[in-house]
């Protein structure tokens, strides 16, 4: 298979990018091409600092890169020769299946939307998060893709959510929860209101709704959110993580006795670390979108741009975006009242 | 200073609201009259089982309870005599200065703005729900008041939210942070893009948009919110903080040696603990009503009850609501493009 890797994006630009690409080809012989898109001689001189020769690897120059400054759509018109844009023009020529970007995540969303197009049937792109619950992991989508939702867009999300969740991470009947502030299906906005009908009258294994606290109490395999509460809530789970450990951290130094005690329960927290290190997990996929598109994070590591690109071959493996198409089509020719989610 | 109880709402009902009561006579003197409104044969048997006698408790009889399959505002006019409703008649009435209620959030503020109405300048309520940060605390306002906001809605709660860190936490010149998806203006929702503009124009404090990973990295005094936003922001830090707790110790009693080492540090477990529990922080205050009213957590303690009234009393002595007022009419008078904000 053969991926698109924007080696430009992100918090630490290509030292982190083609280090995880370096560790990914090592790991994964299923990936026959790697495409690291963007500036030559960074790009080599990450290369060389590695000792790569892979003969997979082939560098693509571009002469731009999208800033967190600019904006979305316009620096997919501004800046047409910027890494991501040339990353897309390579699935959208065919020669490359799927991209990989750490970068500005509208910029990614846009470029792939105006460049791909969305799938049939499907009329906004959403970012699936995966995020790990106590027992196993969930989906949460759309986890920040579009920020201003229309009830359709979120049951897609859901009809979306379900076949990543069938097809990739192995659940047979995955239950879906529409985020919202109460469990009665007459609290939440106009919006919640109106999908909670939607997919009520759906055939989708729909539980209701469910509440912050539910997320990792009573999971539910997929989330449905618009990509503002999205993105609010991912980023949240992040920082009250973060905090949590830091906190832990200063009062376990704070005497030689819990200093001892933290030394020999130091691999309780190395377990748990691991469990909610967003490097395990490593992108996020943008569904939706007619090609394979994995968002990574900002700041990822060489080990999250590694995964991410595991993400990207799984995704191509498991052929999502024909189920998507067969799952959305299906769902409209047997719910003649949700036309309008195809309008 | 006279305090309403409703004396029945919440998960575990009269046992955690009336052993509340009974706690928060021992230890604040300031209460002068504490009334306790629901079911008298069950009130009574409570405060026989803590063997109180105190004569600042004055039980006020009601007949019925708000359910949380109840609508908000149907609650009001259908139960005339529901607990909550009876509390806050005796604000109206000037009997009580302040009501706390554990019950439906919905009902409690559907109750205090049908009869009390919002102060002058003041289109819709907000619950302020204050959230412990690594050095401080923070106010995040609306955590669940007023699910489908408008702009002018976020900048009274920006105005609200400052003043009560001011007057009540003591900040000098609390900063305010928008919650958004994007450091930059142009990122976020409709909603969140107009708020930013009004902001940026008043003389707050404003220090822009804040994302979940900054509210505890990066925290402001102040984070201003719609209530769905709010509300699944509040449950989120619950439910991962629960989560992380339970994973721990669920690896800590994988192996003698880490059991051994949890011992040794077990101090440290509880410093987090009492910093992250919501009992400890009581209630949160609706601000934006005539009157005073703080919401309990449904499932709170009697410990959580009694920190409820702590929250009351303070609210009643640092006279926030008049301070509201002057704030909101001085906003109005100097920031003239801004008149919406009162229509």
């Amino acid at each position: 298979m053969r991926i698109a890797l924007d080696a430009m994006g992100g918090d630490f630009g290509p030292p982190n990018l083609v280090g995880g690409a370096v560790l990914a080809l090592r790991e994964y012989p299923q990936i026959d091409k790697l495409f690291l898109v963007g500036d030559t001689p960074q790009i080599e001189a990450e290369l060389k600092k590695s000792n790569c020769n892979d003969r997979r690897i082939e560098i693509v120059h571009s002469t731009q890169v999208v800033e967190m400054s600019d904006g979305a759509v316009q620096s997919v018109r501004r800046k047409k020769d910027s890494s991501v844009s040339r990353a897309v023009d390579l699935v959208k020529k065919g020669d490359a299946a799927a991209i990989v970007s750490a970068g500005h995540t509208g910029a990614a969303v846009a470029a792939t939307t105006i460049k791909l197009r969305t799938l049939p049937g499907i009329d906004r792109p959403g970012i699936a998060a995966i995020i790990p619950s106590e027992t196993n992991i969930f989906v949460l989508i759309d986890a920040g893709a579009n920020s201003d939702a229309r009830p359709e867009h979120l049951v897609q999300y859901g009809i979306m959510g379900s076949v990543y969740s069938r097809h990739v991470l192995a659940y047979k009947n995955p239950s879906i929860g529409l985020m919202s502030i109460g469990g009665e299906d007459v609290k939440g906005t106009d919006l919640t209101k109106e999908v909670f009908k939607m997919l009520k009258r759906s055939q989708l294994n729909f539980r209701g709704n469910v509440e912050g606290h539910d997320l990792f109490a009573h999971p539910v395999e997929v989330v449905v959110c618009d990509g503002f509460v999205g993105n609010v809530i991912l980023k949240t789970c992040e920082s009250v993580g973060d905090a949590i450990f830091k906190w832990l951290k200063h009062e376990l130094v704070k005497s030689k006795v819990r200093m001892a005690g933290a030394f020999l329960a130091q691999n309780a927290f190395l377990a748990i670390k691991k469990k909610v290190n967003y490097e395990e997990y490593g992108g996020s996929p943008l569904l939706g979108v007619n090609g394979i598109c994995i968002i990574a994070h900002g700041a990822s590591t060489p080990l999250a741009i590694k995964n991410a690109l595991r993400v990207a071959a799984e995704s191509i493996e498991h052929e999502v975006n024909p189920h998507i198409i067969e799952e959305v089509s299906r769902f409209n020719e047997t719910h003649a009242p949700l036309e309008p989610a195809v309008r």
